[in-house]
Order: C-alpha cells, then sequence, then structure tokens
C-alpha cells in the first residue's frame, strides 16, 4: 500500500514514507487555531508551575460552573474530558456491543472506539463533492441502530450541516430510542453558529461532545467537555479514572473560556484567509470542499489519484493530512488546516508549482 | 454518619464536614515528595509552554524508550498512561466481570476500578497492627480469583512486603491462572527496592504498575506507566483513548527519569525524616505502622475511635487522610504523609497538644 497508515503527527508519518523529515517543513495536518493560544495564557504560565504539585480536582468544578454558566445548563449536565478523545471513548463504553451508525467521511475515532468496544459499525456514506446530509436518505438506516455518530461542522470536510436538518434527526432518532452523540469540535470556528445544548434538556438521547483544544491551541494539554442529561453523565463519571484531566489542562481552560474577543478575532481571520485561499483555488482549478471553518478538502481535479501531489507536497515541506484511512474519501482528497497568511502563501506558491507542471 | 466521604482534596473534606477551609492548612493527605519537583524542571518550564500547541505523540515514544532503557526490558512491554488511576481503569476492563482479589487494607481505586466493570471482588484482609502478608494464608483464596491487586509497598499502611513472598505469591499465580497486578506507586521512596520488572519476562500473569507522580512531586500532570508481556500492553493500548497522556507530562518525565541524585536524595531524607518522627511518637504514646516509605498510619492507641482526633487536628489546620473508607481500617487509623521538616515539626507540636489534654 502506497499511502502511510500516519495521517498526523509528522515525525511517524515520513519515517512510515521511508523519507527523512525535512529540516523546514509546515504542518498542515493539525487543526487547530493558526493564532495561537489566547495571549493571557502565556502571560500565566509562569504561575502554573506552582499547580503541578496539586492533585487536580477530581470533580473539576471551577471549569464546570463556567461552561454552566455560559451554555444556560446545570452543573450535573456536563462531564469534563481528557481531550475529545477521551470522551468519545467513554461513550463508545456506554455503547458496548450496540449497533452503531457513522456518517462518514467522518472522524474516524468515532469508529475506532466502537470498535474497541464490540459495537456493530454501520456506515451512511455522504457523497462528494458536497457531502450532503439529508433525513430522508439517512432516515431510512436509523430503525436498525442503538446510536448515530455526526460531527457538526464535519471533520475532515468542514462542511456545516442545517440546523433543521440536525434537529430532524434528533427527533427522529429519539423517536426510533437511537442516542445521537454530535461532535462540536470546531463549532467556535464559525461566525454564527446555533448551540444545539439547550436540546439536551429536551432530547435524553443527545450528547453533544466539545473539544476546547482546537480554538485555544492547546491540543498538547488534553481538554474536552460533553453535555447531556444529568443520567447518562453520571454513568459516563463512573467509567472515567479518577483524576483523568490535568491540573494545567483545567486551569487553561478556565482562563480561555473568558477569551471572547480572542474567538471572535479567530472567527474573523479565519473567514478571510478562507476567503483569500478559495479565490486561488478558483483561478487555479483545485477543486475545495465548501468548508465554513479552519481547514478543508482539496483535490486536483485533474488527477483521479493525489497521491503524486501527495508526495509533491511533502518533498517541499507541505505536510497535508492524506484522507487515505477515511471510509468514502480513500485518498481522494487532501485536508489541509488554515495557518498563518505566510503559511497559507507558502501552501498556495507550492501549488502553483505543481499546477505549472502539470 | 460522621466521616465524611472525601479523603482527599482538603477543599471538598472541609465543605462535607461542614467546616470551612482555614486560610492556613497543611495538607498531610497527599504522598507526594516534600522536596517537590526536581528543580530543572522549573528551570525548563518556561521552554514547554511552546509545546501545548502540539499534540503529545500517542506512542510515548521517546519517555517509553528510556524506561524500557532504565528497566532493561523491550519498548513494546511497556504502557505510558495518564496517571497510575487510569493504567489501574484499564487494568480492570481487561479484568471485566472477573473474579477478582484485593489484598486490603489497599488503594480503593483497584476495588473502583473493578467494580466499574462488573467484576466480583473478593478480599484478602491483613490485620492490624503489622499487617503481615503470607502466602499460606492467601494461598487459600487464589483458587477461585482471576486476578489479584497487591500493592507494594503498601497504600496506606506504607508496609514493604518481602521479596520472596510476592515472588511466591507470582508463581503461585501463574499456576492458578490468575494475574498478579503488582502496583509499585512507592517503589522509588526506598533505600534499597529490589525492582520486580525483570520477571515480566518469566512470568506472562504479571503486571506492574507505577505511578511518577509521588516520586517527582508532579500529581498535577499526570503520569505512571505500566509493565507487563506486550500481548497484554497490546491489548491495554487498544482501550486507552487517543493522545491520553499530555505532552507537558511526557516531557516532564523524560526529564524527571534524568534525576538520579535527586531520587537519593529524597530516599535519604525520607529515612531520616521517619527516624524523626518514628522517636516522638514512641516516646509520646502513639502507635505507627512500620512504614518504609513516605507516609504512615498513626493512631492515638487510648481510643479506640481516632475521629475525636481526626477533629482536633482539622481544627488546628492539620489535614491527614481519614481510612474510614479503607475496608479492614474503618476509621481505625490516620494516615500522614512526610513533609518538610518544619510541617513534620508543626504536626509533632499539635499532637503534643492532644497528648497534653488526653
Amino acid at each position: 500500500m502506497k499511502w502511510p497508515s500516519h495521517g498526523s503527527n509528522p515525525q511517524h508519518l515520513f519515517k512510515s514514507m521511508g523519507l527523512s523529515l525535512p529540516e523546514k517543513y509546515i504542518d498542515f495536518s493539525a487543526n487547530i487555531n493558526p493564532l495561537g493560544p489566547p495571549p493571557d495564557l502565556k502571560e500565566k504560565w509562569n504561575d502554573f508551575y506552582q499547580e503541578i504539585i496539586v492533585y487536580p480536582d477530581p470533580f473539576a468544578e471551577k471549569l464546570k460552573n463556567r461552561i454552566a454558566e455560559g451554555e444556560q445548563i446545570s452543573n450535573d449536565s456536563i462531564l469534563i474530558g481528557n481531550g475529545g478523545a477521551e470522551l468519545i471513548t467513554l461513550v463508545a463504553r456506554l455503547l458496548t456491543g450496540k449497533k452503531v451508525l457513522v456518517v462518514e467521511p467522518t472522524f474516524s475515532e468515532y469508529e475506532m472506539a466502537c470498535r474497541a468496544n464490540h459495537c456493530e459499525i454501520q456506515y451512511h456514506q455522504l457523497k462528494e463533492p458536497n457531502f450532503e446530509l439529508s433525513i430522508d436518505e439517512l432516515r431510512l438506516s436509523l430503525p436498525s441502530v442503538d446510536a448515530l455518530f455526526l460531527c457538526n461542522p464535519n471533520n475532515p470536510t468542514g462542511i456545516q450541516y442545517s440546523v433543521s436538518t440536525i434537529l430532524s434527526i434528533i427527533e427522529e432518532c429519539e423517536k426510533q430510542n437511537c442516542f445521537v452523540i454530535l461532535d462540536e469540535a470546531f463549532y467556535d470556528f464559525l461566525l454564527d453558529y446555533q448551540s444545539f445544548i439547550p436540546y439536551i434538556n429536551k432530547f435524553p438521547n443527545l450528547i453533544i461532545i466539545r473539544s476546547m483544544t482546537k480554538m485555544f491551541a492547546i491540543p498538547g494539554l488534553r481538554l474536552g467537555y460533553l453535555a447531556a442529561t444529568p443520567e447518562i453523565i453520571a454513568k459516563l463519571s463512573k467509567l472515567q479514572p479518577h483524576w483523568s484531566i490535568n491540573t494545567i489542562a483545567l486551569l487553561a481552560g478556565e482562563l480561555c473560556l473568558q477569551n471572547k474577543d480572542f474567538i471572535n478575532k479567530t472567527q474573523v481571520y479565519i473567514w478571510e484567509e478562507r476567503e483569500r485561499l478559495h479565490t486561488f483555488y478558483s483561478k487555479n482549478n483545485f477543486e475545495i470542499t465548501p468548508s465554513q471553518v479552519n481547514f478543508y478538502l482539496l483535490r486536483d481535479p485533474f488527477f483521479t489519484d493525489q497521491f503524486s501531489l501527495f508526495e509533491f507536497l511533502l518533498h517541499k515541506g507541505i505536510i497535508p493530512r492524506h484522507t487515505f484511512n477515511f471510509p468514502g474519501l480513500e485518498g481522494n482528497w487532501l485536508r489541509f488546516a488554515i495557518k498563518s497568511k505566510q503559511e497559507n502563501s507558502a501552501l498556495m506558491e507550492v501549488l502553483l508549482e505543481w499546477r505549472k507542471l502539470h
């Protein structure tokens, strides 16, 4: 197989491709905020040092209170997690042995975590290039499953589904006694996102997962949260290891949530850069997905196989995320994060070189 | 019930006792190195900041290599964990529905994690005041169980079991097709500890768990590792959430393991302070366990119930760990960490006050 099994982590990716990691490279494979963490996190970093000798609050009360207040839900409807990945794993445990439907292409962790918990996986495949989600098509699969995983805006396409479609899905699933796990890892990159969190009070089948590592550029610290009924939260808590969220992540999380201006600045920046990239891609005949967030899928429509482009980019020190292991994509697209202006320009330059050659 | 459910975490403890947390207090409930983290961790702290924007290496290769080298075992016999607690949870998952024997009194997480995984729990109760472990007594319970949890040196007693006893247990368990989970969270506080890690190559039923947060005083960062056969490691890895160990913990761990002098200095310090405390307790008629590490159990032998002493200490700003929820102790002892000379002296002063009153 020519595609490497590693998608992210440049070190492992180059190693598995039999290449040596170049001295200078730009990693477009990680979808985190290109503006970096909120500036006051750096200011507080030294104060955090003294907290490493303290056990984390296993109930994460301060952070939970802050989220509860912001989202206008009760404290016992929230579970803090050691990154979104831990929350996905906990939900998968709750679903042990059940039938699970995954709307593909999407983040591969849902399937992996469910498989590790002996779930039976079914796929609902969205079709390129627009990957539209229709309740009418999805409805046919619902009666046979116990849970549905849906990522909105979706990773890796960056596409946001309509509010009405998602609401119809949640309603329909409730009738069918089916959980909806709505992963909103990238919701806060959108200028206007209607939160589904208030609906946890209406729909006991709704579980919402959010990451705090993307917007606040702290994937190294691990932090996320989950919103659902207190009954679900109680069940998941029991399965979570003690002191699962480290003290530094908790402190960083409390600080980050106060940075409303930073979030807004990021949203505007992403919107502007996406427009700039979009114009370039249209002009130079690259196809991209209609993304609403900080990453997008790209392909050269003149090639059925994108591997040569992938290799070309790696040799130029540009690292996209390949999509070989995303069901329904099979390497037909490459995913790029929106990075700094300079880095995005470097990418465009290299793609222009490619275009001149092909 | 007069004893609060919270053992550690001063904030939650005082709250559940209906008391307000005093402005000045000394927390003797957490068993971490009183010398604090190795000094070069503070020196490197600023450099760590830039790493929070990087996803942790999900394979934790650098840290794993360092441990493998130090312990002279292969890389694939090691699993890095988000604290010892995560590793206990993962092992408990592997044991789902099985019969588990816990040598009590001990760390409560084994039982809690096993219960969450529907194990059937049996106890082997050691008898106070010396809590001696005998293979002859234990042997009677082994044929009926699938796994045995043993902590050495034991928490909360601080007692180290003999090498020959532990080896006999591992051998006997192997014959009976029974896993031995040996928790060595505090092994490195001993001046002369014979590591059982080399035995994982001889006994496929042996699973060793180690914490890195006690010796290096980094409970806020969460870090531990597990050593076992590559087969067991592969099974546990599949159950672990992706990116479970944060980047800062990984970097700190790599640094800490280079601090051999710091470890030795700690061992000598703990030994000296334990002797000093021991002399005081003998002279003033307090009974303590024959601990070999950085904490010990204490009781006033003139009282059958230690609650008055517990309350007295809290009012004086001294926070021990009560033992109400340790099976076989039921609050008959209080656990104290060995802290700084000044803090230990403050404890002795308060206990002298108590002795004068009683």
